[in-house]
C-alpha cells in the first residue's frame, strides 16, 4: 500500500504548490483521490501510468479538488483509452462533465461511469475480493466526503509443520485457509487454530479533506493504519478554520489521537504560511506519529 | 504592444508544455486570449498581474483552450477581486461556469460579464477610444473564432516648425490633430497637411487558433502587423491536419503570404514532434518573416 501526494495545498495552484490530488496503490488498484487543476501533469511528473487508473474518488466540488478532472478525462480520450473509468463524486459533477463534453463535441472512447454520492451517512461504495471503500461524511461548506480504503483481511496462513504432522490431506488446505476445522489422517476433526496462523494484518487509509473539526468521524476511522487529515491552518488562525469549516493541525491531531490511528499525515495547507514545519510541531504536541504531506512525496505503508 | 505566450501546445498539458493561453498588452489593456488548464500558474510564472486582466477572449470550447478558466475565476475571487471581468466566448461557456459555481457555492466577488458569441461572420466585439477587437470566424470541429486586435489610428502629429511659422493660435491645435484646416495669424485658412504629420502607424495582431486552412479569413487579416496562426502539424502529417481541421506550418505560411501580414508566429504544436524547428523551416519556404511561439516567450511588437 503506497500513497503518492500529487498536491497538498489548498485553494489555488501556484508555481511551486499544487491543489489536492493523491494516488493510492492498494492491492492491485491505483486509486486517484481528488483531482485539482494540473493533476494530469503531476501524474506524468510522478510517472503514474494513466491506464492503471480505473477509479477516481472526488471529495467535493470546490475547484481545488476537481477542476483537473475534465482535462484528465479528455486526455484519457486522446490516449485512446478503452477501459472503463469509475468516478465516485458528489451529485452534480456528472452534469458539469457531460455539459463540457457536449460543448466540445468530445465524447469518450471509454465507458465513463459516475457513481453520484448524496448520502450523509457512511456508505460502502466499492468492494472486490481484496479491498473495500467507504465514504466518510465530512463537515464543510459544501457536501463533502472523505474516503476510507480498507484491505480485506486475507486468508489464514497454514502452519506447515502442524499440517504435515497431523497428516492433513492437501484437499483440505483451502478449507483450512478459510478458517474451517478439517479431519486428520485417521479421520479425527482438528481445530483450525492448531493448524493455521492469523493472516497478515490488513491495512487501512482514510482521506479526510476538507472538513471542520468533527468528532463524528472518529468511529469510522477507529484504529486505522493511516489518517490523512486536512490542516489548512495552525492554531493562531483557528478562527479562520472555524469560519471556513477547515481544521487546524492541532485539531487534526486530536482526531488522530481519539481515533487511535497508527499515523497521521497532514495536508491541505493554506499557502499563507512561509513553510509547513509549524504544522508538524503543533500536531506533535497532541499526537506523536505525524508526517507532513509534500507535493511529490511517496509514503510506503508496507513499512508501517 | 507586447505578446506573452503562456502556452502554445495542442491537446494535453505535459510537464514541459502548456496548452493555449497568451497575454496581449495593447495600449492600456492586458487581454487574456484562451485559457487552457494551468493558465493561472503560467500567469504567475510570467509575472502578469492578475488585477490587470479585465477581458478574456476564448476561441472555442475544446479543453486545451478553456479548462483553466474556472480555476482562474475562482482564484480572482480568493484574491477579493472587485473590478468587472468580461469574457468573450462561444455560447455555452456561461452555462458551464455558472453550473460549476453553483455546485461549489462560490459566487464571484466581482461582476462577471459574459459576451456569448454565435455569429459566423466577423463582429466588432470590443472597442474603446484606442483599441478595437473583431472576431475572425475559423473553421474547426466546433464553433471557433480567432480575434483581431487593432490599435485605432492615433491623432495627426503637429509639425511644430510649420505651426509656429504660420502663427497658429494654440486654441486650434486640437482641431489640427484631428485633421482640420485652421486659420493662421492673419486669418487665412491653412491646409492641415502643411501643418501636421501622419500619426504613428497603428499595429494589429490576429490570433487564429484552431483552424483548418481557410482562405476566407484573408480579407479580415489583410496587411496586419502580426498573425499568430496555428500549425498543429507539419506537411508530412497534412492528412491528419485535414481530418482534424487543423493546419500545417506551410498552410499557415500560405495564409500569411496571401494576407501580406508583417510577421507570422506559429504555435499550437502537436506534442508528437521531438522539436519545433521543423515548423519554422517549413513555413519559411513560403513566407520569410516567421517566428516560433514558445511557452514563456515575449514578443515586443513595438520593435516591428
Amino acid at each position: 500500500m503506497k500513497l503518492t501526494i500529487l498536491g497538498c495545498y489548498s485553494a489555488t495552484p501556484q508555481v511551486h504548490t499544487n491543489p489536492t490530488a493523491q494516488v493510492l496503490e492498494i492491492k492491485n488498484h491505483t486509486f486517484l483521490i481528488d483531482c485539482g487543476e494540473g493533476t494530469q501533469v503531476e501524474l506524468r511528473r510522478n510517472k503514474v501510468k494513466f491506464s492503471r487508473i480505473k477509479h477516481v474518488f472526488i471529495s467535493h466540488l470546490h475547484g481545488d479538488h476537481c477542476f483537473g478532472l475534465a482535462g484528465l478525462l479528455s486526455t484519457f480520450n486522446l490516449l485512446s483509452r478503452e477501459s472503463d473509468l469509475h468516478i465516485y463524486a458528489p451529485n452534480g459533477l456528472k452534469e458539469v462533465i457531460t455539459l463540457q463534453m457536449k460543448l466540445s463535441k468530445s465524447w469518450t472512447s471509454y465507458n465513463l461511469i459516475f457513481h453520484e454520492l448524496s448520502s450523509t451517512t457512511s456508505e460502502l461504495i466499492f468492494q472486490d475480493d481484496k479491498v473495500e471503500v467507504y465514504t466518510i461524511p465530512l463537515e464543510h461548506r459544501v457536501y463533502t466526503n472523505g474516503f476510507l480504503f480498507k484491505e480485506k483481511l486475507g486468508e489464514r496462513k497454514l502452519d506447515m509443520n502442524a499440517v504435515l504432522n497431523a497428516g492433513i490431506d492437501v484437499a483440505y488446505y483451502r478449507k483450512l485457509k478459510q478458517g474451517g476445522d478439517v479431519p486428520n489422517s485417521i479421520g479425527q476433526l482438528v481445530e483450525n487454530s492448531k493448524l493455521t496462523k492469523a493472516p497478515n494484518p490488513s491495512k487501512s487509509y482514510a482521506f479526510c479533506s476538507d472538513t471542520a473539526y468533527n468528532e463524528s468521524i472518529i468511529p469510522l476511522i477507529q484504529d486505522i493504519s493511516v489518517l490523512y487529515h486536512e490542516s489548512t491552518f495552525i492554531e493562531k488562525n483557528k478562527d479562520l478554520a472555524s469560519s471556513t469549516k477547515h481544521s487546524t493541525a492541532k485539531q487534526a491531531a486530536k482526531i488522530a489521537k481519539k481515533a487511535n490511528v497508527g499515523q497521521l499525515i497532514l495536508g491541505h495547507y493554506s499557502t499563507r504560511y512561509s513553510g509547513i514545519d509549524a504544522f508538524k510541531l503543533e500536531a506533535e504536541t497532541i499526537f506523536s506519529n505525524v508526517e507532513l504531506a509534500r507535493d511529490g512525496k511517496l509514503f510506503d505503508f508496507n513499512n508501517l
